[in-house]
């Protein structure tokens, strides 16, 4: 994780990219490759789906699509100064107040996260 | 990272969630928080936006976002199995060579990833 | 259409908010009502979604979500000077040239737009 | 509008797409072409946005991808049995009662829609 941020650092500064790397733009090409991996699930069924990984074109695109987002997700967070890892364990312990097991077992509409 | 996973992983398992969490699902459901996310940036000047972690109520709503956002990009990377960290990496390779530091330097039509 | 279009336009002017309506920003924010519309779907079954209008509850909530995307996409198109329907025409126009009734017929793969 | 949904639905059955078109699936590949348009726009400055109609490379592209944009907007649309301009209108008489001219005016907090 934090070799990944300072990677992602150096790559932007040695390009001369922070100038572009605005939290606005970052936001938004994070969106985009979200697009990217959702279009990879479009059409396939359920079952299609669950079995993506196995599939010799499908899986390393999925990965790939996986990997951009992660990528701009990282850099984002950098960006704003926000621990990634933290930001998400916060949120759980929210959540694991907000679903207790015994209440939400099960439930559909409580499935978050 | 690792503890992340674990504790997304049992947080399903004790609320029999593993049901709801196919890939579709949880990319979809990643897409709803990215633009939560977007949401929190739409308005924004890009100055404003670059300030937004000082703002009081804006940026405790920031790091939710990223957050949630995060919680689901882990999840669905570990249900098809995949390693985060390796992924963004192995894109970062891929990047690395299709925008060598010389080319890529200032120009915003390459400023990926 | 056009109606909408106007109507759109007015209420901006009115509230002094082409400012804030730029392309960039109106994008993310279409993007934005998009991941709100997706969160509606996101937990159902395939099954659940197909009756999602009947449902007292989620029902209206899908068709105001709705409606938002299309008034951002109705005032993006707007702000860009392109017609709505005459896009999509036009993309209709090549898609069928790219996917012919006789090779497309039931493929997945195809299965654009 | 009334054409272009028509011409969605018979495009559809003539291919047999029916039963890949599930509002679940439509949505998804809506929120997939509004990534591919907000990737158009993510390093872009304001000004630059502004001006991207008048490129003769960018200005098609994202006639393009409005152009998707709509398409699939109109077919999840017609899914779900929803008139998509009286859809938008419905929400635009509840925002204009939400945000009055004279207290909306000028403010980005309440730049909606």
């Amino acid at each position: 994780m934090d070799l990944l941020t300072a990677r992602l650092r150096a790559f932007a500064d040695e390009r001369d990219w922070q100038q572009f790397h605005t939290p606005k733009n970052l936001a938004m090409a994070l969106a985009g490759e979200v697009g990217e991996l959702l279009a990879e699930f479009q059409w396939l069924t359920p079952e299609q789906a669950a079995e993506v990984m196995s599939d010799p074109e499908a899986g390393p695109r999925v990965k790939a699509e996986i990997g951009d987002v992660m990528v701009y997700l990282t850099r984002l967070a950098d960006v704003l100064d926000i621990d990634l890892v933290e930001a998400a364990m916060t949120k759980l312990d929210e959540v694991a107040v907000r679903y207790p097991v015994d209440r939400a077992k099960g439930s559909a509409a409580k499935a978050r996260p």
